[in-house]
């Protein structure tokens, strides 16, 4: 059936899935094979995809297409690198910004963290757009450039090369223009190819949920958190997911940098209050995966040593400084990029914070020219917001909810409505606030 | 929502689709017309396709499918035609020869038949194929040419033109390599789309189910048959379909110009049990669609009738004759194209035959040359096989089961090992023979 020397034909592969039945290892490798070679033409890797979508895929063909799609390109070898290889994902989300500020943490505290990461998508940011911020910061090495730094402070920040993963880059890009985005599978083989072609030992996955989250829904959250510890463990990492909330913007600033500006408050010890915390969290799970001899909460105490002590923000120094940065940002965060105006967006009422629409923070962001709208659409660093109230907080009538950083009248105006309609004011505070980490998924699906 | 002023976008139809959302009539259009234009790719359609093959389509999106593919082109204006416009669509068999008794026999009882034909597809036979078996006979007729053969004779038989349907024709090919053929719902808009587009009254559609069928188990051929009547219905045509029986080939002779050598039989009220049968029962139907003052039994009569005073063969005759073909082959089949050897297959043992794979003799038919392997291959008119026992027969050990017609040794060494293999043959004769007309279904999926 899977002799190597019979060819598998496409139509065939698709039909099997179409029909709900379970791909054998041949098969999805013949296809992603054909796929990246352009043998398989767009046509029949959409109508799969669409089968694969709705039919969905076993932990086999979950674990078959993702090491199909890693072996499309080059994986970096990091044996050179005696110390664990850990990295952190996330799935995306408004105001996340731990990955500047776990990166640094993770090397001071003696991992190797080789980070690829992406562009905002939709209303999320994005970690290279962030990065992009620090005047000079190139996000473009190529991989000995990599190497170079990541041997020289233990951590490098890039985005995705050609090398990596080529057929991730074709499949993601008929994924978003044929509707077969949205699967679990696929997000999860996307995801999970990229982070394997790094050379890392283990995996920390945030996977959000809440209003501002790709996953709305907590059990979506929590079935592609299991989904990519599986896969993972699958091919031999230690992968851990923290299911954390996104029903509101992570930290007050949002925007590229004034992202950058909290990150350095962060990294000094300050910042506001669940932004530290995540990444306090986030690390100590980094530290764990890295050496299981290392509880979470030793992983979490050594994060917050690293902090107070100044290690931290010293790597993050040495990374700008390796990849090109102006790091005379970091004691003067006024250099870098400010937007032109501010205003303020008062709330019309007083009471309580009772929700903040995470997902309308996200747009206003884009609008205000800090996302893209469209693919080729260039970032504006400069422009955000900074919330001065989050869920839970007491607010007077006339009292600024938020301040909006921007160069375009007219953009600031649509953003100043979405943050207006954004926030739920009552006169009653509300119940109980949702907890930053929901549950942790470690592997075969256990959960604590 | 659907004002025609805000285009559509061709990723959102597919997210409906995939969501198993119904489809407006303006969203369906707009991608059938954005898909013919070329605006929408190939790989838009496909995931599309795959969707709704999945998913399934309401009766109203089935119907605005079929219109949006029908409009796609030109559609024959015959109101220059005071008769009944009556054509009869079989969804493909072997040895169904029916087509080419029924036009004549049609138009002699004074109908109008615009018959647009197919060509052999897999295993089963193309009414394109087998006129082509006579010498000069042109089923590429352009349209004006069409009208007058119309109007000479009350029948003519073409291909499909550029003009008719050219949706249904892009979709088709794509399909066939996407895997999205087996979807009811994309098989009726595509056949309905292509035969209201000939400009006719009403309709008589023999759905075949059985071993050698398309749709094997009845409830899928009768699923598709109520859908293409009211489809049909809805578009305000009169429409009838007959779930027939394809669980053995359809009389006696398999094969190009061999079918034409029974349909003249036919015609001369001769050949075998079931295929005249079949004709009469269909020509009953045709008669009675085209005036419902004319009950079925009395359309039976009357082209039994015709068939017996010769009348139907003179207008076989006539069409022949009007499209270029050699007429002499009408009173001398020995002119048709001959294999130049024939062998027989014999019976191991003796017994009666309980059934014959009827896709496996359709599939000799096409390895001696008979149909196309490829799309690209041509046909061999001459090949073919001639069936001596049908289902019922009784035989004896080393009676000959079959006649082969080949033209090459190793192909018919092939097509016998599949006719020994596709005749079973056991001591007791076979339970009770499946009826020839399973059932009949009219308007509003009503069944008698």
């Amino acid at each position: 059936m899977n002799d190597p020397a019979v060819p598998v034909r496409a139509v065939d592969v698709i039909r099997k899935k179409r029909d709900g039945q379970e791909l054998s290892r041949a098969e999805i490798e013949s296809f992603v094979r054909g796929y990246t070679s352009g043998e398989i033409p767009d046509y029949q890797a959409s109508a799969w995809l669409m089968a694969a979508l709705i039919r969905g895929l076993t932990r086999a063909e979950t674990a078959a297409l993702t090491e199909a799609m890693l072996r499309s390109g080059e994986v970096l070898d990091l044996s050179e690198f005696p110390a664990c290889k850990v990295d952190k994902h996330s799935t995306g989300g408004v105001g996340d910004k731990t990955s500047l500020v776990l990166a640094p943490v993770a090397a001071a505290g003696g991992l190797v963290v080789p980070m690829i990461s992406g562009r905002g998508l939709g209303h999320t940011g994005g970690t290279l757009d962030k990065l992009e911020s620090i005047p000079g910061f190139n996000v473009n090495l190529p991989v000995p450039e990599f190497r170079r730094v990541l041997r020289a402070c233990g951590c490098a920040m890039i985005g995705q090369t050609a090398e990596i993963a080529p057929a991730d880059r074709k499949l993601y890009a008929l994924r978003d223009v044929t509707g077969t985005v949205e699967s679990p599978y696929l997000i999860c083989a996307s995801i999970m190819s990229k982070k394997l072609a790094e050379g890392i030992d283990g995996l920390v996955l945030d996977v959000k949920t809440g209003s501002g989250a790709f996953m709305k829904k907590e059990e979506d959250a929590a079935f592609l958190a299991e989904l990519m510890v599986e896969t993972g463990e699958r091919m031999g990492k230690r992968v851990v997911a923290l299911i954390t909330d996104m029903d509101q913007p992570l930290g007050n600033y949002v925007g590229n940098s004034l992202e950058v500006v909290e990150v350095l408050e962060t990294l000094r010890g300050h910042g506001p209050d669940d932004l530290p915390e995540l990444c306090l969290e986030l690390a100590g799970w980094m530290f764990h995966v890295g050496d299981d001899s290392i509880t979470v909460s030793q992983g979490r105490s050594l994060a917050e040593k690293l902090i107070k002590s100044g290690q931290a923000l010293e790597k993050f120094r040495q990374m700008v400084e390796l990849q090109g940065g102006d790091v005379r940002v970091i004691d003067d965060p006024s250099r870098l990029p400010r937007a032109r105006r501010t205003m303020e967006v008062l709330s019309a009422s007083k009471g309580y914070v009772t929700a903040i629409a995470c997902e309308a923070v996200g747009t206003a962001c884009v609008i205000l020219g800090g996302g893209r709208e469209k693919k080729e659409d260039s970032v504006d660093p400069a422009v955000g917001l900074i919330l001065h109230k989050k869920v839970g907080d007491p607010i007077r009538a006339g009292e600024p909810l938020c301040t909006i950083h921007y160069n375009s009248e007219s953009r600031a105006q649509r953003a100043q409505k979405l943050i207006e309609e954004g926030y739920h004011i009552s006169e009653a505070p509300p119940a109980k606030a949702r907890p930053l980490v929901h549950r942790v998924i470690q592997r075969s699906g256990e959960s604590n």
